[in-house]
């Protein structure tokens, strides 16, 4: 299997995933700073110009965070990374898919590339100043749902943990937001384990 | 059941879905012209103020639409309305995030709602612009890709065709683009089931 990443990006959760699993894979660097996303190499393994993209070794390549992390679990029962009731898979996608299709892009997003949401250069510190009220919003709402214990599901770590810590870190490396206490101990938990230590030790990144 | 729905909102193709499963359900108004997706009663029901949202009967709230779709066809097996192997039922998740976390929000609604993402109103026409350009690119990499035949998935007929549909009717009915040649031949196998015929009639749409 190949991981197309790059450092620091919402790719970092599927690299978490693939440490947790220990089955070899390789990582391929796609330098977004450089723009490589947009250049036909990686256009031939992702028309969607997209992070993370998992070639699955057979040359099929599958793209979504959401549904990478959900077939890689899937792919790996015994690695207990999914619920295995339909229930508990329904509320690990739910929250896989409000992370992905939510948090990242209205909160994130929004600061780190605010020319892709208002068009001017002097209106990016408001959409910075939204995205942040943003993520507090987002935040509130999955600390007020909170239904799990140290992870976000009652029944423990998930492959939803990997993207909850994402925008975690992001939040706390580099918008300077403080949250919530149950995603501050969630985010202090996934620091813990040597799976997520060895990801980000490989992307550069500080823990 | 009872879907929260808005009447031509995305929540139009989880209609379509309790349509062609041909179970009974209810279906909850939320207008969305009028805000009731911030007000108390809906907030109880979704917190994160989004339709569609569906209250399975037990009194417990399933959101996101692709999650929706996937747990209407996994808890409805005879239906066959997901394909049964993980590699396609993987394909079929991966088209339904596809459409509903990169296509409606920004080529959709960027231009719906423009106000979601530039600051100025003098910006409005050229957000609108900018979400039609987005959708005819978005559409053009559906367009190459296409796997299927008549339907998006090569197995045929499956959830991950009722998101194509919202999205394909918003851009022919409100829009005013046109869609390539699978697209456009998608959306007249689309128009041409009852089930979908049924939920537009309902929602007060024109076919
Ligand atoms: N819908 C995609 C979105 C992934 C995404 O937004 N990735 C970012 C990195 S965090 C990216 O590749 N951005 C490059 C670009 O937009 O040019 C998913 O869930 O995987
Ligand atoms: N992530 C959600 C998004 C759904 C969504 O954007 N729904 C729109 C209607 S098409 C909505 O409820 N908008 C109300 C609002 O944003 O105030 C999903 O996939 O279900």
């Amino acid at each position: 299997m190949k991981l197309y990443y790059s450092p620091g990006a919402c790719s970092m959760g599927i690299h978490i995933i693939l440490e947790e699993l220990g089955k070899p894979y390789e990582l391929s660097l796609v330098a977004l700073k450089d723009g490589a996303q947009h250049k036909p190499d990686f256009l031939a393994v992702n028309p969607k110009s997209k992070v993370p993209a998992l070639d699955r070794g057979d040359g099929k390549v599958l793209t979504e965070f959401p549904v990478i992390a959900w077939w890689l679990a899937k792919a790996n029962p015994a690695a207990a990374l999914i619920p295995a009731d339909l229930e508990g898979e329904a509320r690990c996608l739910e929250l896989l898919d409000y992370v992905c299709g939510t948090i990242h892009p209205q909160a994130f997003t929004r600061q780190f590339r605010p020319g892709n949401y208002t068009l001017r250069e002097e209106d990016f510190p408001k959409s910075v100043e939204l995205g942040k009220a943003n993520a507090d919003k987002y935040f509130a709402t999955l600390e007020k749902g909170w239904a799990g214990g140290t992870y976000l599901l009652p029944s423990g770590y998930s492959v939803a943990d990997a993207a909850l810590f994402f925008v975690e870190y992001w939040a706390t490396r580099r918008s300077g937001l403080t949250l919530p206490p149950h995603l501050a101990a969630h985010l202090a938990a996934m620091l813990a384990r040597p799976a997520v230590q060895r990801a980000l030790t490989q992307e550069g990144l500080a823990l």
